[in-house]
């Protein structure tokens, strides 16, 4: 085993879009790997498959427990707390991470049970328009975002545990070995980033969906690229919509409110003897210029055949001197990470 | 010559990406066309292509007259009211159109010039993400909708001229020729239409593109696929962006106010003790699928391998009995025509 491979067994809770292809990501790369399922016809279609799975709770928390897994939890949100105790009871020692799309409330979920001292949170910020283990495959995960949160170590007043440590590091292999990339972050200035770059253009686009459509059949026939690519995530499920942003509704009103107080200012302008929206516009495409920059949008100009990120990086060693210092360093340039 | 095709020479005024590529197309489906640009530069170019065009507006206009041709005033709304005046001293008799993206403001100034008996107006919906005559090409029409307009029809108490109708027929037999789906609308129902589906749209993109960026660099990095496509028209010129929803304050703000409306609602609703979006994002989600339905976006998964636009489709014998009211009937159903 070298030093880039997690060290333990992962046990992965749920295996519906995201604990499923996780599964089937892991097992590709040859890290030993089960999950459970409620239902039992996602574990029968997974067991047809080859893969290690059982819809038995309590059965998977005591193996976890005997081998020591890295325990996934991959449920919705409202799973979360009946999981936190199922662990308590039966796997008291396994360490933790998640994949919630929002990482406040389950921080204070895990807090409020004292389990802090052995829980890491993720994001894997991956494909929502299906669900289901039929929906999940292998590759889900290579090169998007993997947020890994870290305000234990800035919630205690003692240095972190060496288990924390290397649970830490394992939850980052893990993200690693299936493709993402890692972003550190912490739970609230994760939620307030994608209240703004993801549960806000949900909110949009729908708004525009409806408007669009309330100008009736001459509207929607007269409509073509701006409105298709500003109303395309309102085809997204409603309920997986309505879970992410009403989770994160308090992050998302301060979004919400500062995207109102552009747009009323621009009908201000508009509303002038001599209609102006320089400001707005002007503004406007700076910021999608330093977007574009940023992801690599121009990526496809380059003559090289793979297509590179243009986060910056940040090497790191986890538990040495100052590195809860440079992931916050990283947090704030929204750099990817690599741990040595 | 058959009915379908155009009975005059297409004098194009303006050889930018949308008079260029109308050049450029009328010249591969062999219409007599020529062409006018004030610089230099662009004529030059066009030239040394092997078309006919002049930079000297005066002799190109005596030209159209001499031989009746269909004048389209393909210059940016500033250069209208200019042009008109050189159309009413130069080529008196010359039936025109435009292409200008706001219908009501030239109507407006064609009205007071007491020219309207031989204007149609026109809005091809092609692309604006480029501009000048290297930007254009001849298919940038195929498949886009191009509206042409009927007031004229409306406004008068007495029938419309012979000449008139001969007018309209040639100009949808030119948005025809070089690929277009033509859709008739009154100049009113026209800007109120794409203040919804076109210029609301950029709105919002470029509020969302701000938003983002103020969540500096981390939110940056974990914007995905929803941020991309919502903010994906904020990288337009800012001046055309400006020019597009500057003139048609009207229009937009009515569109602005009431997506304002929603996401206040939406607002207080996710301010609540329990925080739902269920309205705001039901309604969005059907307004998308039928949109989607519309739009045949779902044509990818049809076995034919031509694109199919699902817009009805009306035939009509325009100078017919009842061909105004079919006209009427085509725009409340955002129908595309075909004149026989």
């Amino acid at each position: 085993m070298t030093i880039n491979e997690i060290s333990r067994p992962v046990c992965v809770l749920g295996l519906g879009l995201i604990g499923g292809s996780l599964l089937r990501a892991l097992k590709e790369r040859n890290v030993p790997a089960y999950g459970f399922n409620r239902s039992p016809s996602a574990t029968r279609a997974a067991s047809a498959e080859g893969y290690d799975v059982s819809s038995d709770l309590e059965h998977t928390l005591h193996r976890a427990e005997a081998d020591n897994a890295l325990i996934v939890l991959a449920t919705p949100m409202p799973a979360i707390g009946a999981l936190l105790e199922s662990l308590d009871t039966h796997a008291p020692s396994c360490g933790f991470t998640d994949v919630v799309s929002v990482k406040g409330e389950v921080y204070d979920l895990v807090r409020a049970r004292g389990m802090h001292d052995r829980y890491v949170g993720g994001h894997p910020m991956a494909g929502t328009a299906n669900s289901g283990w039929d929906a999940s495959y292998p590759t889900l995960f290579e090169r998007a975002v993997w947020v890994v949160t870290f305000d234990h170590a800035l919630d205690t007043d003692e240095p972190v545990s060496d288990a924390w440590i290397k649970l830490w590091i394992d939850v980052v292999h893990m993200a690693t070995a299936v493709g993402a990339e890692v972003i550190p972050a912490r739970v609230h200035q994760h939620d307030a980033a994608v209240a703004r770059v993801s549960h806000l253009p949900h909110i949009l686009a729908e708004a525009l969906a409806i408007v669009g459509d309330n100008g009736g059949a001459l509207s929607l026939s007269l409509a073509a690229g701006s409105f298709r690519d500003g109303t395309r995530v309102a085809g997204s499920a409603p309920s997986l919509v309505r879970a992410m942003c009403e989770t994160n509704h308090a992050a998302l009103l301060d979004a919400l409110d500062e995207c109102l107080s552009l747009l009323h200012d621009a009908r201000a302008h508009l509303a002038e003897p001599s209609p102006s929206l320089e400001e707005l516009i002007d503004n406007g495409y700076r910021s999608r210029i330093r977007f574009e920059a940023r992801s690599g949008l121009n990526a496809a100009q380059s003559v090289s055949p793979t297509k590179i990120s243009n986060r910056p990086v940040f090497r790191l060693n986890p538990g040495a001197e100052n590195w809860i210092n440079q992931l916050i360093q990283a947090e704030n340039l929204g750099a990817r990470i690599e741990v040595f």
